[in-house]
């Protein structure tokens, strides 16, 4: 692992030399040359929703592609160096017109850059930082995830109608009714990562400036299901006086500890194994973090959860709560809410939670007295802050 | 059928309401705030690009929560007019919580409008063009190329990694390799009407303008590999003295007839069931058009249908070819060269041609003794013009 980390960094380097390739700023790139979308006003409205409802549709060519190519071993090889089709074809056993076809692919999605060649086949190669993205081992990984896609995924959203017809439903009772297996738990924890980094940077700006966090004093803080730990973790690389106790399933916890001691805060941070709704959480924390947890539960976990957060922060401290929190009162259709609601519906199919509103997460601070301070975007979520008064 | 269309077409003609949600402009929505992608610019690079590649992964949803509806029935209870998640639940025999996260879903996507209530449930109703884009029956109906993806394409993305080490190719000497069922055809043939009316409105201007084809002149045009015969019957709606013959497979020429009735120029077009590569074309056509046609075949199949081409066109006439024609002269990663190289992908598996360049094209026009006149962007495709000397 140490080996394949130390090489992704090599190259990582290497990109950012005088040949490197910048990552294009902004996302999915449009398919439909609206600006050509003319002719007969009458078919106007039909000729557009078709157009567009297509696009959606050719949007599994992206995962697609892209896992093809993990499949294949293509990310591997390209971190090699760039590479022609042939060279390719000839590495991975596999065919050259269909590996420049994928090239292609890739190059259309902005994850290689391709270079004309005057003469033969034209040159790939990954763009800055894709290495570390696509090759398993890097802490911002998405391997795992796309390991999840290949086990689950493609089954559950061709399959989706099953799970709107029929929801995976915890018994009556059932706090955290998430169904989703150990396995496959780890291997996501694995794969998000990547998310961490931009919502450390605002809530650690958020903890320093609202809080009066300063970067060597004592404190404490507890992370609810903690996962790779990856969110204590950088909060400790920022906070020197800080420690953190990480609550997960046994499964975890050494993924978890094993990352700590790679980021140079083991000393500081103690994963343990607890079930978070059945067993005793530690007390008197400046901090309660539970990132990516309620979506998970039900209704009636969530109110408990959040029950149990403000028992175990100390009276002035704070609850920090990252997870898809729609606000429909600012902008309906803001990025935010519109991937809070999209993603709830894999919580159909594995029996969890919901993406839930800022009006219920308002009821359960309320009923645990909790005061909301704060509620702030980051790429992908929402952080919430409370205080306990 | 007639009556579905009828009461599309009312429904279409309500929509135009006061109430009417009108269809925004853009395609595919962000679901990555990249103006929070802030941290440590030591991971930058990494963190964009993960974020990148997991907008692509979850892309996935779109046409996992679209196809669900469908096979649902949701878009069919919708045509009805606006319905609430327990509405449609009852009369769907599906869940009522499913059914909130699927119609949430599908408000991301701006397929439905919310209608938010003061007090209970939602309303969802569908944005203008929808119900003749989703149901069955209507001209421009994407049913057919979402059974496409039900019965085909979903297995085809998930294991494209197969397709790439080993593609569908056709014997040697075969020019048309392509090897997608006559069955399948057909339902894709239904689905892709869409594509025609802002083409065909191009490429009409372009005969007027360029070639000065007026309303009423006598004209006669060939449509190789005609489909639906969409792109013929437009045209002859258009110009009043042409007359048209589609050539196509024999399961096809029943659909052409039937949707040349549907579009009130029967009279003037005549599907003719014909194998365009063995049997003969008729002569002395003032316009050859080849829609979709290339992409299907071999290079030596592309050359072999040109050469066709060029026999069949009178002198001064004019070859018409909309097809997916990659131009990395002008604007490399266009929207139209991006969707030709990824939709290359799709012909990895059905064992037909590729995503030909504009190179390709002119030595074909040379070597057929055709001279290109004009090369013009559609939304999805390109119209090469080339005029017989």
């Amino acid at each position: 692992m140490t080996t394949i980390d130390s090489s992704v960094h090599d190259k990582r380097a290497d990109e950012t030399s005088d040949e490197s390739t910048p990552l294009p700023e902004t996302g999915v790139a449009p398919l439909v040359d609206g600006s050509k979308l003319i002719g007969d006003p009458r078919d106007s409205a039909v000729v557009r929703a078709s157009h567009r409802v297509y696009e959606h549709l050719i949007a599994m060519f992206a995962p697609g592609m892209i896992e093809a190519a993990f499949d294949l071993g293509v990310f591997v090889a390209l971190a090699d160096g760039p590479a022609t089709p042939s060279d390719l074809a000839a590495r991975l056993d596999a065919d050259a017109h269909g590996l420049r076809v994928l090239l292609d692919g890739l190059y259309c999605y902005e994850i290689v850059q391709r270079v004309r060649a005057e003469d033969g086949e034209d040159l790939y190669r990954l763009v800055d930082g894709m290495a570390e993205c696509l090759l398993p081992g890097g802490l911002y990984s998405l391997a795992g995830r796309i390991g999840y896609d290949r086990a689950i995924g493609w089954d559950v959203w061709r399959n989706l109608a099953d799970h709107v017809k029929r929801p995976a439903r915890g018994a009556d009772g059932d706090y955290q009714a998430n169904q989703l297996s150990a396995e496959d738990y780890e291997q996501v924890a694995r794969g998000i990562n990547f998310w961490a980094p931009p919502i450390v940077e605002s809530l650690a700006n958020l903890l320093a400036e609202e809080e009066g966090w300063k970067g060597e004093a004592d404190r404490s803080m507890l992370d609810v299901g903690c996962g790779t730990g990856i969110y204590s973790q950088l909060l400790l690389q920022r906070f020197r006086g800080l420690k953190a106790t990480g609550l997960d399933h046994p499964r975890i916890v050494p993924i978890a500890r094993g990352q700590a001691e790679r980021l140079g805060v083991r000393e500081r941070f103690e994963p343990v194994e607890r079930d978070f709704f059945t067993e005793e959480w530690d007390t008197g924390q400046d901090l309660v973090l539970l990132v990516n947890i309620f979506h998970l539960q039900t209704a009636e976990g969530s109110e408990e959860l959040m029950r149990r957060a403000a028992q175990a922060v100390r009276q002035g401290g704070v609850v920090a709560i990252v997870d898809h929190i729609v606000d429909d009162e600012t902008d309906d259709q803001s990025i935010q809410n519109r991937f809070f609601r999209l993603f709830a519906a894999s919580m159909l199919v594995t029996g969890g939670g919901d993406s839930f509103s800022l009006a219920d997460y308002d009821q359960w601070l309320d009923r645990a007295g909790l005061v909301r301070t704060a509620l702030v975007d980051t790429p992908m979520h929402r952080i919430l802050l409370a205080r306990r008064p």
